[in-house]
């Protein structure tokens, strides 16, 4: 088989052609800025190694890939209670529905949609007064990353918060149904402030390492989550990390991922490597083409598929 | 590691205390008749072994598993076209939901809810007259089992067609959209007796091998389908196999596994084993819940999660 | 005032340039074959006077029309009843919808409705066999129209059935809610016939006379239904007539209606007359273009509002 | 004919054994507290007469009543053109769905439910600074009563905005669309407000009077609208005035009407009165229970249907 830097440097090299494909997401104004022809790949494996190419050391806004170290953080404080006031089921609908919600009493379907994601931060809350909330998920991503430099882009924060009327509507709708226990305003602080954090692929593919390594960080050792609740993460990335076209990426690539409206995506090669990739144009599900399509090629190059 | 046999007689042993619980299908008829306290396993590992307890050599209905099978078949003759027809996303919905199907122009949402596996059965009848293709599914079914007792309970087929007036709504409904291109009673005569296949969990512990084996029966050789199309399907397993509780299963076994409301699940661990469970008593979204709780105990004692 | 026959001539002059607007029903194909620019209004005042224009005589398919009439004739048989089988509120949903049944447990919204009028049909049927089921609705529509030459098109039942798939459809999920008491072949037998029923204006505004007089017919004296019932229809009619334009009409003409998208449709100035107009062109919730206009221009013209 | 005053006395006197029945409102903590046997019952003729019976001179909360005061109003200033941003069909939904808007893109079905009347306010603000909006309300409200008593229940309004998460959720949502031109708050404090004015029976039935009167106030030859817009403002009234309860209202009653949570409900009989009750005790839609007893046996007995 080919080295890991080769295959990767492969793929890089046939998609360059297609940079620019798909559309950028521009509901976000901040994020409308973004060169749409950035592309980049990173690669941990739990063995310490760390492959790249591309734009792969620039920063980027994760976006809804937060939602897995914020969902982590969460299961930390909280354990399995927190499964009464999110699912672990695919939501059948688009990232900011709030039709499921009416009509299952204002609990999410998962905590990888908005409203699921929400519900999260509105947990981390419980334990934090807001700016403390935010400076502990932030502390946690740099822990897993291992990167003190990890942080917080204001602009996209503001950004959000200025034109997030859908996720204001979805707060304060499953705050009817109790379902938040914070002022809407407070929970999306945070929310907003999370979702705005900045990465470059070499760092997100270091801090989900701890998926693909039983909940333990290799490097230093230091166990986040037991090894059932790092698999029961990457379940809820395989079935849910993608919106509705969380099945589509299941069939094409096989394995667990997260993707954001920023245009990375979080993948996970259990027992041996983390994937972060990054390529602003989307398809019509809110998910990166370019990187949905990289992670297919690396998965089938490697037979990293988790289905055999 | 204790012996995969202890291991399945630990599980049975320690369950006999739950027998019973669950509900049993009771919309068909014939289904209703079935001991509720019947419970089997059955594992068949790609080295050639079978290992079995309780009820494993007693035919049940397979119901819904047999989506799986027919998949395949259609797959075999019509390719990558078949999915304009079906989609391969979970659907968030109940496996007899007609909503989607109004939402979505009548393109159901994937292969394994029964709108899905109702175009299957019609893209199989593209190839045969109506009683040639349920030979066909059958042949096809006792071949993978390699098996030619395996059979089609005739009373269960007639129960179905009596009651089965939500499914010639879902084909009816399916053919408005021009997506049947026979009459529903057609394919739905097909779909009927392809639920109503009877098989010991042994039996079905091995006509499912081929998906834990790269897509070829170990005993034999024959490839079924590629390396490929073998993970393929396990994906759609994982992510739809299991109706709208489809997510649960995947966080609590971690294993792609298709149910029926027969109360039998087949459940593939990659590259090591094939499973079959049986338990009549069904959770509320339908799905065999002793056979669930059996499936993630033997996961979690063999270290079988495809998720590390 | 203008006299009634120089308001009809005054409108019918003015539409003319107009002829044509709107789309011909096309999924019935035997609807398809219509000629556009028929346009006909018919008025029958409680004095006993019938006012016409244009294509006044000529027949056409009354389509749903005709649920006006197989409702009145089912609430004879059964009584209040009936409303346990099927609603009285306006759907929010197109004629042919399904997704009301599933989240209401196959109790359609309300008779007007293609899935409500299947039920009225079933309850007709309670009574009789199929082809007496018919033959007593057209009696029925006979007598109310005083003219035994009304007819049943049979080619236009034969189209409907043929790709009545929707209908079928419908038919199917509410037996499977036991909402349905025959076999649904059976049933969409009756319902299809009903539905070609071919009258002329003339003969639609004299048909429909009773329910603006009380629930008698002013020629014979013959009561029909009560003045409580006849209220109580028109009520329906004008909250349910129209699909979901049915708001827009109530708005825009201010009588109670019921139309078919046959392109005619039959409207009730409550104590003076009963009006039917036909122009095959419709609007895009499948309701006659022109016509709609001419009852505007009718019922503002004569002062004929039920709202003051 | 009995007279009018006797009429509703014997309304009253035959309920007085059923006050108490339904449910309080309590989802607005200020109106859990009103007394459930309260009822009352005003009728102001277009002669000029008010007919009063029971509690009708006490205030209470007309809560969605006012809708029809702010629909008219905005009517007055934007004209036609607020039907772009808010639709005229009954919506078959609860008055508070948002599953609808969804679907829609943010436009409400009609201007009675919340979230179009949200919107009505939203078109108010236009003119007008907050402040100066709920004034200018009032103020139409008290002119149309002549009655400078009428005011706005401070505890009420704040009770609503403290507990509103839902129409925030709204409210925020139809933002999120750009169908609100005001941030949330601003058009909710409008709407919260409106929603607390305070009237009697006697004050309510006197300013719906120029609905039943052509546009025009009796007393005072004051013309409040066109004759035209007063039947189209009823028709909305009769179509969606009950939310999903107005399909059965209009058969029962057979009148246009507005219904609160706050027990009351506004009804116009065309050219001969409108009528106002009270009692606290709401059905299942939301509406009050033995008010719309009272309608239908007012109209039944004065023989006031719309429908003949």
């Amino acid at each position: 088989m080919a080295s890991l830097q080769s295959v990767i440097q492969g793929i890089y090299t046939e998609l360059l052609s297609r940079l620019g494909s798909g559309k950028v997401a521009d509901y976000i104004p901040e994020l409308a800025k973004v060169n749409p022809r950035r592309f980049g790949i990173a690669v941990a494996t739990v063995d310490g190694d760390v492959h790249a190419v591309g734009d792969a050391e620039e920063s980027f806004s994760i976006q809804s890939i937060s939602k897995v170290f914020a969902l982590t953080l969460a299961l930390g404080t909280h354990g399995d209670a927190l499964w009464k006031r999110v699912g672990r089921e695919p939501s059948g609908s688009a990232f900011n529905s709030i039709v499921q919600l009416e009509h299952e009493s204002g609990i999410p379907r998962n905590p990888f949609i908005n409203a699921g994601a929400i519900v999260v931060c509105d947990a981390i809350l419980a334990r934090h007064r807001p700016k403390e909330a935010i400076g502990e998920i932030l502390r946690f991503v740099r822990a897993l990353a291992d990167d003190e430099t990890v942080a917080i882009d204001p602009a996209v924060a503001r950004s959000e918060q200025k034109t997030g009327f859908r996720n204001l509507a979805l707060a304060s709708y499953m705050r009817s149904f109790g379902n938040l226990h914070h002022p809407p305003e407070l929970t999306l602080g945070v929310y907003f402030h999370q979702c705005a954090i900045a990465m470059s692929c070499r760092q997100l593919a270091r801090a989900g390492l701890f998926l693909a390594n039983g909940g333990c960080v290799p490097s230093t050792g230091f166990t986040v989550v037991s090894r059932e609740r790092a698999r029961r993460i990457c379940a809820l990335m395989l079935t849910c990390g993608h919106y509705d076209g969380s099945g589509d990426f299941a069939f094409r690539v096989g394995l667990p991922g997260k993707s954001g409206v920023g245009g990375g995506i979080l993948a996970v090669a259990p027992n041996r490597a983390s994937i972060a990739v990054w390529s602003p144009g989307l398809d019509k599900h809110g998910n990166s083409e370019l990187g949905t399509l990289a992670l297919q090629m690396l998965a089938e190059r490697m037979g990293w598929s988790i289905f055999g």
